[in-house]
């Protein structure tokens, strides 16, 4: 990963590839590399969709090396959503295979002449940019077909769909899992609509005649990565709750803490929530799909493996197992309790190239507009179907929320920066409500994910429901989360680390096995608040305020039943995450 | 004028009504004191939807006495298109009715418990507030002709259309003419979703048995306005060029300079626009309305008397004279030259009460979209009467340029602040340049309208196609606009007391004969200066910052043909606008 490929979209007679040499975003990877690329060549005040604005797809540091759940993407750019720098990411295989083609980065720059639609393709010997009038307003399946009968079952994608091309700020970039399907998206901030902007409809990814990157200290890697396998094993969340039900497990926990958003952030619990639960859901799954149901993991070199497949009641293949976030959003957020309606909603929005969560929350507006009923499960899979379809509804819904509850003249809008929040109420979580508003990336439950000690009682025990520790407990989360983020590592390895000091040092010892280098634990932190500065840096360089750190005024007016709380952290609390 | 109205349509139990002394906002009038009362009570981060945002609707200081051309009224609130401070004003009958019945503003506060739509009837007597379902989506026109069925011939109105009742950023508030009819705007920044969200359709205004407003010294009044009246008379342009062709008398000058945005701010004059010009329009006018086509007044008081009646084919009543910036939003914006049809598209925007500058802009951008051509008048009127209807398109466009740039993923959107910039292009009058990007209202012409010197020659000379000079221009003429808005006195009286002297001494003259004091021209520019700085505050206060006092970035790369120029004042100079 010694090289940066980059096409210019807008160069004078069509695409021209170069492939440079990393200079100096050498040792960055994942985030920090999209991030540190963004901040530095990107203007924060340009538009979102024109172009000076550029693309970064970057697998983290360890990915294509034989480390344990390095295969995770980073996404990078300027975000339609936001207005800030974003980065989304993502599982799914094209990390690995980037990484092993020895690219630290694709970016995608400049901007196209006219609207001709590209794919691309990448292997060892070529990169090739080719027009493609035939992908025009495909969903990311048909897409992935047609790549997958050009260039064989070996291949990823990384592709968008008719949102994406549409460029509407809901939209996700996809990246192809093991099955080679579109499944695994960079959801959030709208990426998918900046790689329509240039004009790419698809990145097909060719690793063949790539070894496995090796590490600098073969012994010191191998045995490393057998104890940080062993550490995630152990972890309850990591070793069992994950693997049994997916991400899904944390329906009934966040439900029963009174933290689980109902029907656009009304209530802090859905009545009838256990028909959506993780384990109705692997009940239904098992009963369905048979041998076809053990959980996978989304990536080669998972171990913590929480991936499924759902399958319709037929016992077809419908969709990989929808995440929580998704099935919060379009469930309980808009008063669903149908698992097969949200595995369809899933199925389509990962075809159209859509943010499961923005899009929940944006149904979730419109249903408080009366453009359908709380309930209305076929109301919602068709409201998304006019998204695909690109009528003027579907453009205001892939629009995202914000956007939504100004064309429909409603005040309840649950966002940040114009980023919907995720499936956690930050009145019954007040640590996740410091991360939504202070992260610079809009609301987003991953940049600083404080269930971990407000709910999971994991790395600690802060109150949910009090404002007393939640700012230290968000900043260190923020922190540790970008860095983690810039390994190419799961996320999900977080449990086990905050509770493991021995797993800790085991992806420590296995960073620097591969590296050569000598990081530190205060390196990892380092690391995290220097990048996080470099994002920080960039939103305020593009206007943002101290203003814009907040939560909607209602959040802190409404009370969340059933604990009745408002949220309590005081504005200059929120001001002081930044101060380390 | 010593007492203020304030209804809280969030009571328990029902709107409710209180009259209040004028306390510490005595002495304010129009704009200073909209602004001043936004500034004071409005909490700027709240949602312009929200309880705690109040309308503000209030006459100038002179409004209701009998000095000529003081019949504009101001509207204020925090602005849903913009998210800062708002001021809106208008011409029309409401504002001397509403000073001679003794009131200093008209406060709507609050939000209604559920979607009931009420009518409020204001007179000596009585302030009614009733339900009135009825109302629902009728268009303005429709609802003054209910009132003046139910309250006489004599009444004024204060209405929204359907857009207002939708809550959609580009909705206006209607006020009657002198022929009872909703032609009168306050256009700009979405102040009709405001008092849609307020509950109220409109307010009926009856001043009967009110005598007009006594001066304090009635001999120095009389002989001031009597020099005031003489001097709008003798200068060319509010003696000559305004009341023979209108505001539309600028088409061919703006044309002629290059400077005439067209279709979407592509270039700056427009091939045929002699089509649509105000000479072209008042020969149409005289040939299809006779005796009835004389130019007059919007409201009584006025001797420039710029207004006009457009007849259709027929010879039957369409809608007033369109205004310049109608006709160019309408017209050369959309490469429609059918005057006709830019008619229709006035009538249909006061009917449904749209902001015609923010329309016209809109479409224009929708154009660029694709989603009709440039020059299809039909499809132009076809996309304004989705917004009657309420479709998605509708709300859509009736959310104005920016939210159509995103749900159609446009990168050419002409706004500042989220507002669309006016018929000058801003490479074309580097003046009106600084104007858009500075004011706190967002892109407004008049808010500064450096025209004047750039163009006109009027109060100066600076050369509008460079950048020296431009930032004191547009300073010294916000100061001064904002002074003259507070005043109750239409705008159009600038051109006289710039080019002279002794026609600004009269207006002080009148002021102080008025009220008694002896204001100064250092306390007008006082005035001003402290007024902008309330708005400022409250916007930085919102959470505004340097970056959005900017143009969008392609007014600095694309130049503009003819003079083929970029946007050339710098982004420090913009920020020297407010350091006086």
């Amino acid at each position: 990963m010694d090289k940066i490929l980059r096409i210019n979209m807008g160069a004078a007679g069509g695409p021209k590839a170069k492939t440079e040499a990393v200079g100096a975003y050498a040792g960055l990877g994942g985030r920090a590399l999209t991030s540190s690329l963004v901040a530095k060549e990107v203007p924060p005040t340009c538009h979102p969709l024109g172009e000076e604005n550029k693309l970064v797809i970057a697998p983290g540091l360890l990915s294509g090396s034989a480390a344990a759940m390095s295969g995770r993407i980073s996404v990078g750019c300027k975000s339609p959503l936001t207005g800030g720098i974003k980065e989304a990411n993502a599982g799914g295989q094209p990390s690995q295979m980037i990484g092993r083609l020895g690219y630290a980065a694709i970016v995608l720059e400049g901007k196209p002449a006219d609207d001709t639609l590209y794919r691309v393709f990448i292997s060892k010997e070529k990169v090739e940019i080719t027009p493609d009038p035939g992908l025009k307003m495909l969903g990311n399946y048909a897409v992935v077909e047609k790549m997958k009968a050009a260039y064989g079952d070996k291949v990823a994608c990384i592709s968008i769909g008719q949102a994406g091309e549409m460029k509407l700020s809901g939209a996700s970039i996809a990246f192809t899992d093991m099955e080679q399907r579109p499944t695994r998206h960079a959801g959030r901030g709208g990426v998918g609509a900046v790689m329509g902007a240039k004009g790419v409809k698809v990145i097909v990814v060719d690793d063949s005649g790539c070894p496995v990157r090796a590490p600098q200290n073969p012994e010191a890697f191998k045995e490393a990565n057998k104890a940080w396998v062993a550490g995630l094993r152990k972890h309850a969340v990591t070793g069992q709750g994950l693997p049994a039900y997916g991400t899904n497990v944390l329906t009934n926990v966040i439900n029963e803490a009174g933290a689980y958003p109902t029907k656009n952030f009304m209530w802090g619990r859905f009545d009838t929530c256990a028909k959506i639960s993780g384990e109705a859901q692997a009940e239904l799954e098992n009963a369905r799909g048979g041998a076809g149901s053990a959980t996978h993991g989304c990536h080669r070199g998972c171990v913590i493996r929480c991936s499924g497949t759902f399958y319709d009641k037929d016992g077809h293949y419908l969709t990989k197992q929808p995440e929580y976030e998704t099935v919060w959003a379009h469930g309980g957020n808009c008063g669903i309790d149908d698992i097969d309606a949200i595995a369809m909603l899933d199925r389509l929005d990962d075809d159209f190239g859509l943010d499961t969560i923005e899009m929940g929350a944006t149904i979730g507006v419109a249903m408080e507009a009366g453009v359908i009923q709380f309930g209305d499960a076929q109301g919602a899979i068709n409201l998304v179907k006019e998204v695909g379809k690109g009528t003027p509804l579907g453009r205001i819904l892939g629009s995202g929320a914000a956007v939504t509850g100004r064309c429909f003249g409603v005040e309840r809008v649950p966002v940040v920066k114009g980023q919907s929040m995720p499936a956690y109420d930050p009145r019954g979580v007040q640590g996740i409500g410091v991360t939504y508003a202070t992260s610079t990336q809009g609301a987003d439950h991953t940049a600083g994910y404080a269930v971990t000690a407000n709910i999971l009682g994991v790395g600690g025990k802060v109150d949910a429901l009090k404002p007393e520790g939640q700012i230290e407990l968000s900043r260190n989360l923020q922190i540790a989360t970008t860095a983690i983020d810039s390994t190419g590592m799961c996320l999900f390895i977080a449990f086990a680390i905050l509770d493991q000091p021995e797993t800790f040092q085991a992806l420590l010892d296995l960073i620097n096995g591969f590296t050569g280098a000598k990081m530190t634990g205060d390196d990892v932190t380092t690391l995290g608040k220097n990048i996080l500065k470099l994002e920080r840096d960039f939103n305020l360089k593009a206007g943002f305020t101290r203003q814009m750190d907040r939560l909607p005024d209602y959040f802190k007016r409404e009370k969340l039943p059933p604990h009745n709380v408002t949220f309590m952290v005081k504005d200059a609390e929120l001001d002081q995450v930044y101060n380390w």
